[in-house]
């Protein structure tokens, strides 16, 4: 997969590995590799996921919050951190798809970066080198379910614990060059067409300036609307790949929903453990797909406001 | 999966469960679930899968040898086992793939069976009711490469271990019907039109009937060519998913496969652990191919005989 060292400009000493199971798999197997019995890991809570990562990493070490948005019902990314120095590593998770926030900028911390990335990989050019791992279930931006692509150091990868099962070490398929066992071929295929598509689109500096103008178009609306449409997040924490919003009543928002479906705007239902409205504009939404919703918001709110 | 459940005749008491990484994560994951430290399982070695099934098991109890044929290169299935009434289960490998032998009856133990099915799930009725866990990469008979079948029966389901992480436990998938997490989707779309194509096949009844011709139009060319192909299997134990036979030197079974390639019949060369060649006819390869293959080996023998 040359294209995605070319797009990520990524180090030689990054290996590139394709595996299976999702982000939710590698919940797990992060700390199964990285986390002995009685170490320590920083986590940063910023949701769902965040949140369902430190669960499956209890049951290896004694991983720790190192910052925490639950205070705010996550609406915004933390900018202060109590690292632990002891830590193996700082979890994050990039983008998080059920409360629409996403880090900008990242920590800089003494401990590998460990994210992971799977609902925002290859919307715009970021630094690799922080980063001891990351690993992106392929769904959102890169390809079809059912390949998780993960990238690692070769300083991370040379701490992983040796003892584990042959499947679930990541030096196993960083060895065989994802070749161990039979690879899921038709999603590792389709990643590579979508790779060649964001070649072909400019590359990362292209998509960034795409994911912007997505998100310029869609607050706007929602900031433009007096306050019938409201997203509840940090200006500076908000989410370009999924943007949420409330309306002034469920009812509004079961309506708006539906009368979206028939316009043509599928899933536009929020997650069902926060309600309201999500619109999720992965990288293959269009910039005028966006254009028609904000009009179709537009035209929603004067006969509905 | 209603046609998984009527093809197989699969009782009530069995989950249907879709996974990834393929038989080898699974060579991991039925050790992990069903047996403790202490406990022991017996496994019966067939050879190259069986014996990496066994490499795994031993990270997490005392699996032992019940039976096995490597006394003879492999090259038939035991038909005696030395069980231990500790077992907490029985592990086969009812095709290999390497070998060239297949399990044509199933024994009789106390235990649950757990068989590595992948490759040749599907290619004839079988009871199943002897079988605790059955586990499927799909890539040979059922769909492509990208998901795992797996079928466990709820006594077995109800004595996994609850302490594994979550995306490891058979419970997980079960219970949320293989939707705990995003599963590999288009394998799974793939697999139910597979399922479709062999019920409108005839089912499995159908499926046997054309595997068995296909065995006996090979096995009778190799058998009938007065040594020239030479197949090293007990003829009780012989495999109709993979056959394998030797030419009378390696240089005309290069000779073999390059012509062969150029015949159209590719994927005719041996695994590397054992050279030879290998005609691998699952239930996608129909009579009528190996009816050319047949007449090709005939050829090549009058020319090079």
């Amino acid at each position: 997969m040359e294209n995605i060292r070319t797009l990520l400009k990524l180090p030689e000493n990054y290996a590139v590995i394709f595996m299976t199971g999702g982000a939710t798999a590698q919940f797990a197997f992060v700390p199964m590799n990285l986390l002995g019995e009685g170490q320590t890991a920083d986590y940063i809570n910023t949701g769902s996921w965040a949140k369902k990562a430190m669960k499956e990493a209890k049951l290896f070490g004694k991983p720790r919050w190192a910052a925490s948005s639950e205070d705010k019902a996550f609406t915004y990314i933390p900018t202060t951190f109590d690292f632990d120095p002891q830590a193996e590593y700082v979890h994050l998770t990039s983008n998080n798809t059920i409360e629409g926030t996403q880090w900008q900028t990242f920590p800089t911390a003494a401990a590998p970066l460990v994210a992971d990335m799977s609902s925002d990989f290859l919307w715009r050019p970021f630094d690799v080198k922080p980063f001891g791992l990351i690993y992106v279930g392929a769904q959102k931006n890169l390809g079809p379910a059912g390949v998780t692509l993960v990238l690692i150091r070769d300083d991370v990868l040379a701490k992983c614990n040796p003892n584990l099962t042959t499947m679930l070490k990541y030096g196993t398929h960083a060895g065989e060059n994802s070749l161990y066992n039979t690879p899921p071929c038709f999603s590792i295929y389709m990643v590579r067409n979508v790779l060649r598509w964001v070649k072909g689109q400019g590359g990362l500096p292209a998509m960034e300036k795409q994911n912007r103008a997505k998100g310029g178009l869609l607050y706007g609306a929602i900031d433009g609307s007096g306050g019938y449409y409201k997203n509840p997040c940090d200006p500076a924490s908000r989410s370009v790949m999924n943007v949420v919003f409330r309306l002034p009543s469920e009812d509004l928002e079961a309506k708006f929903v539906a009368e979206g479906k028939a316009a043509g705007f599928i899933g536009l239902k929020g997650h069902r453990s926060v309600g309201g409205i999500r619109v999720s504009m992965y990288n293959a939404a269009s910039v005028a797909s966006i254009t028609e919703l904000c009009a179709f918001m537009k035209e929603f709110q004067r006969k509905n406001g």
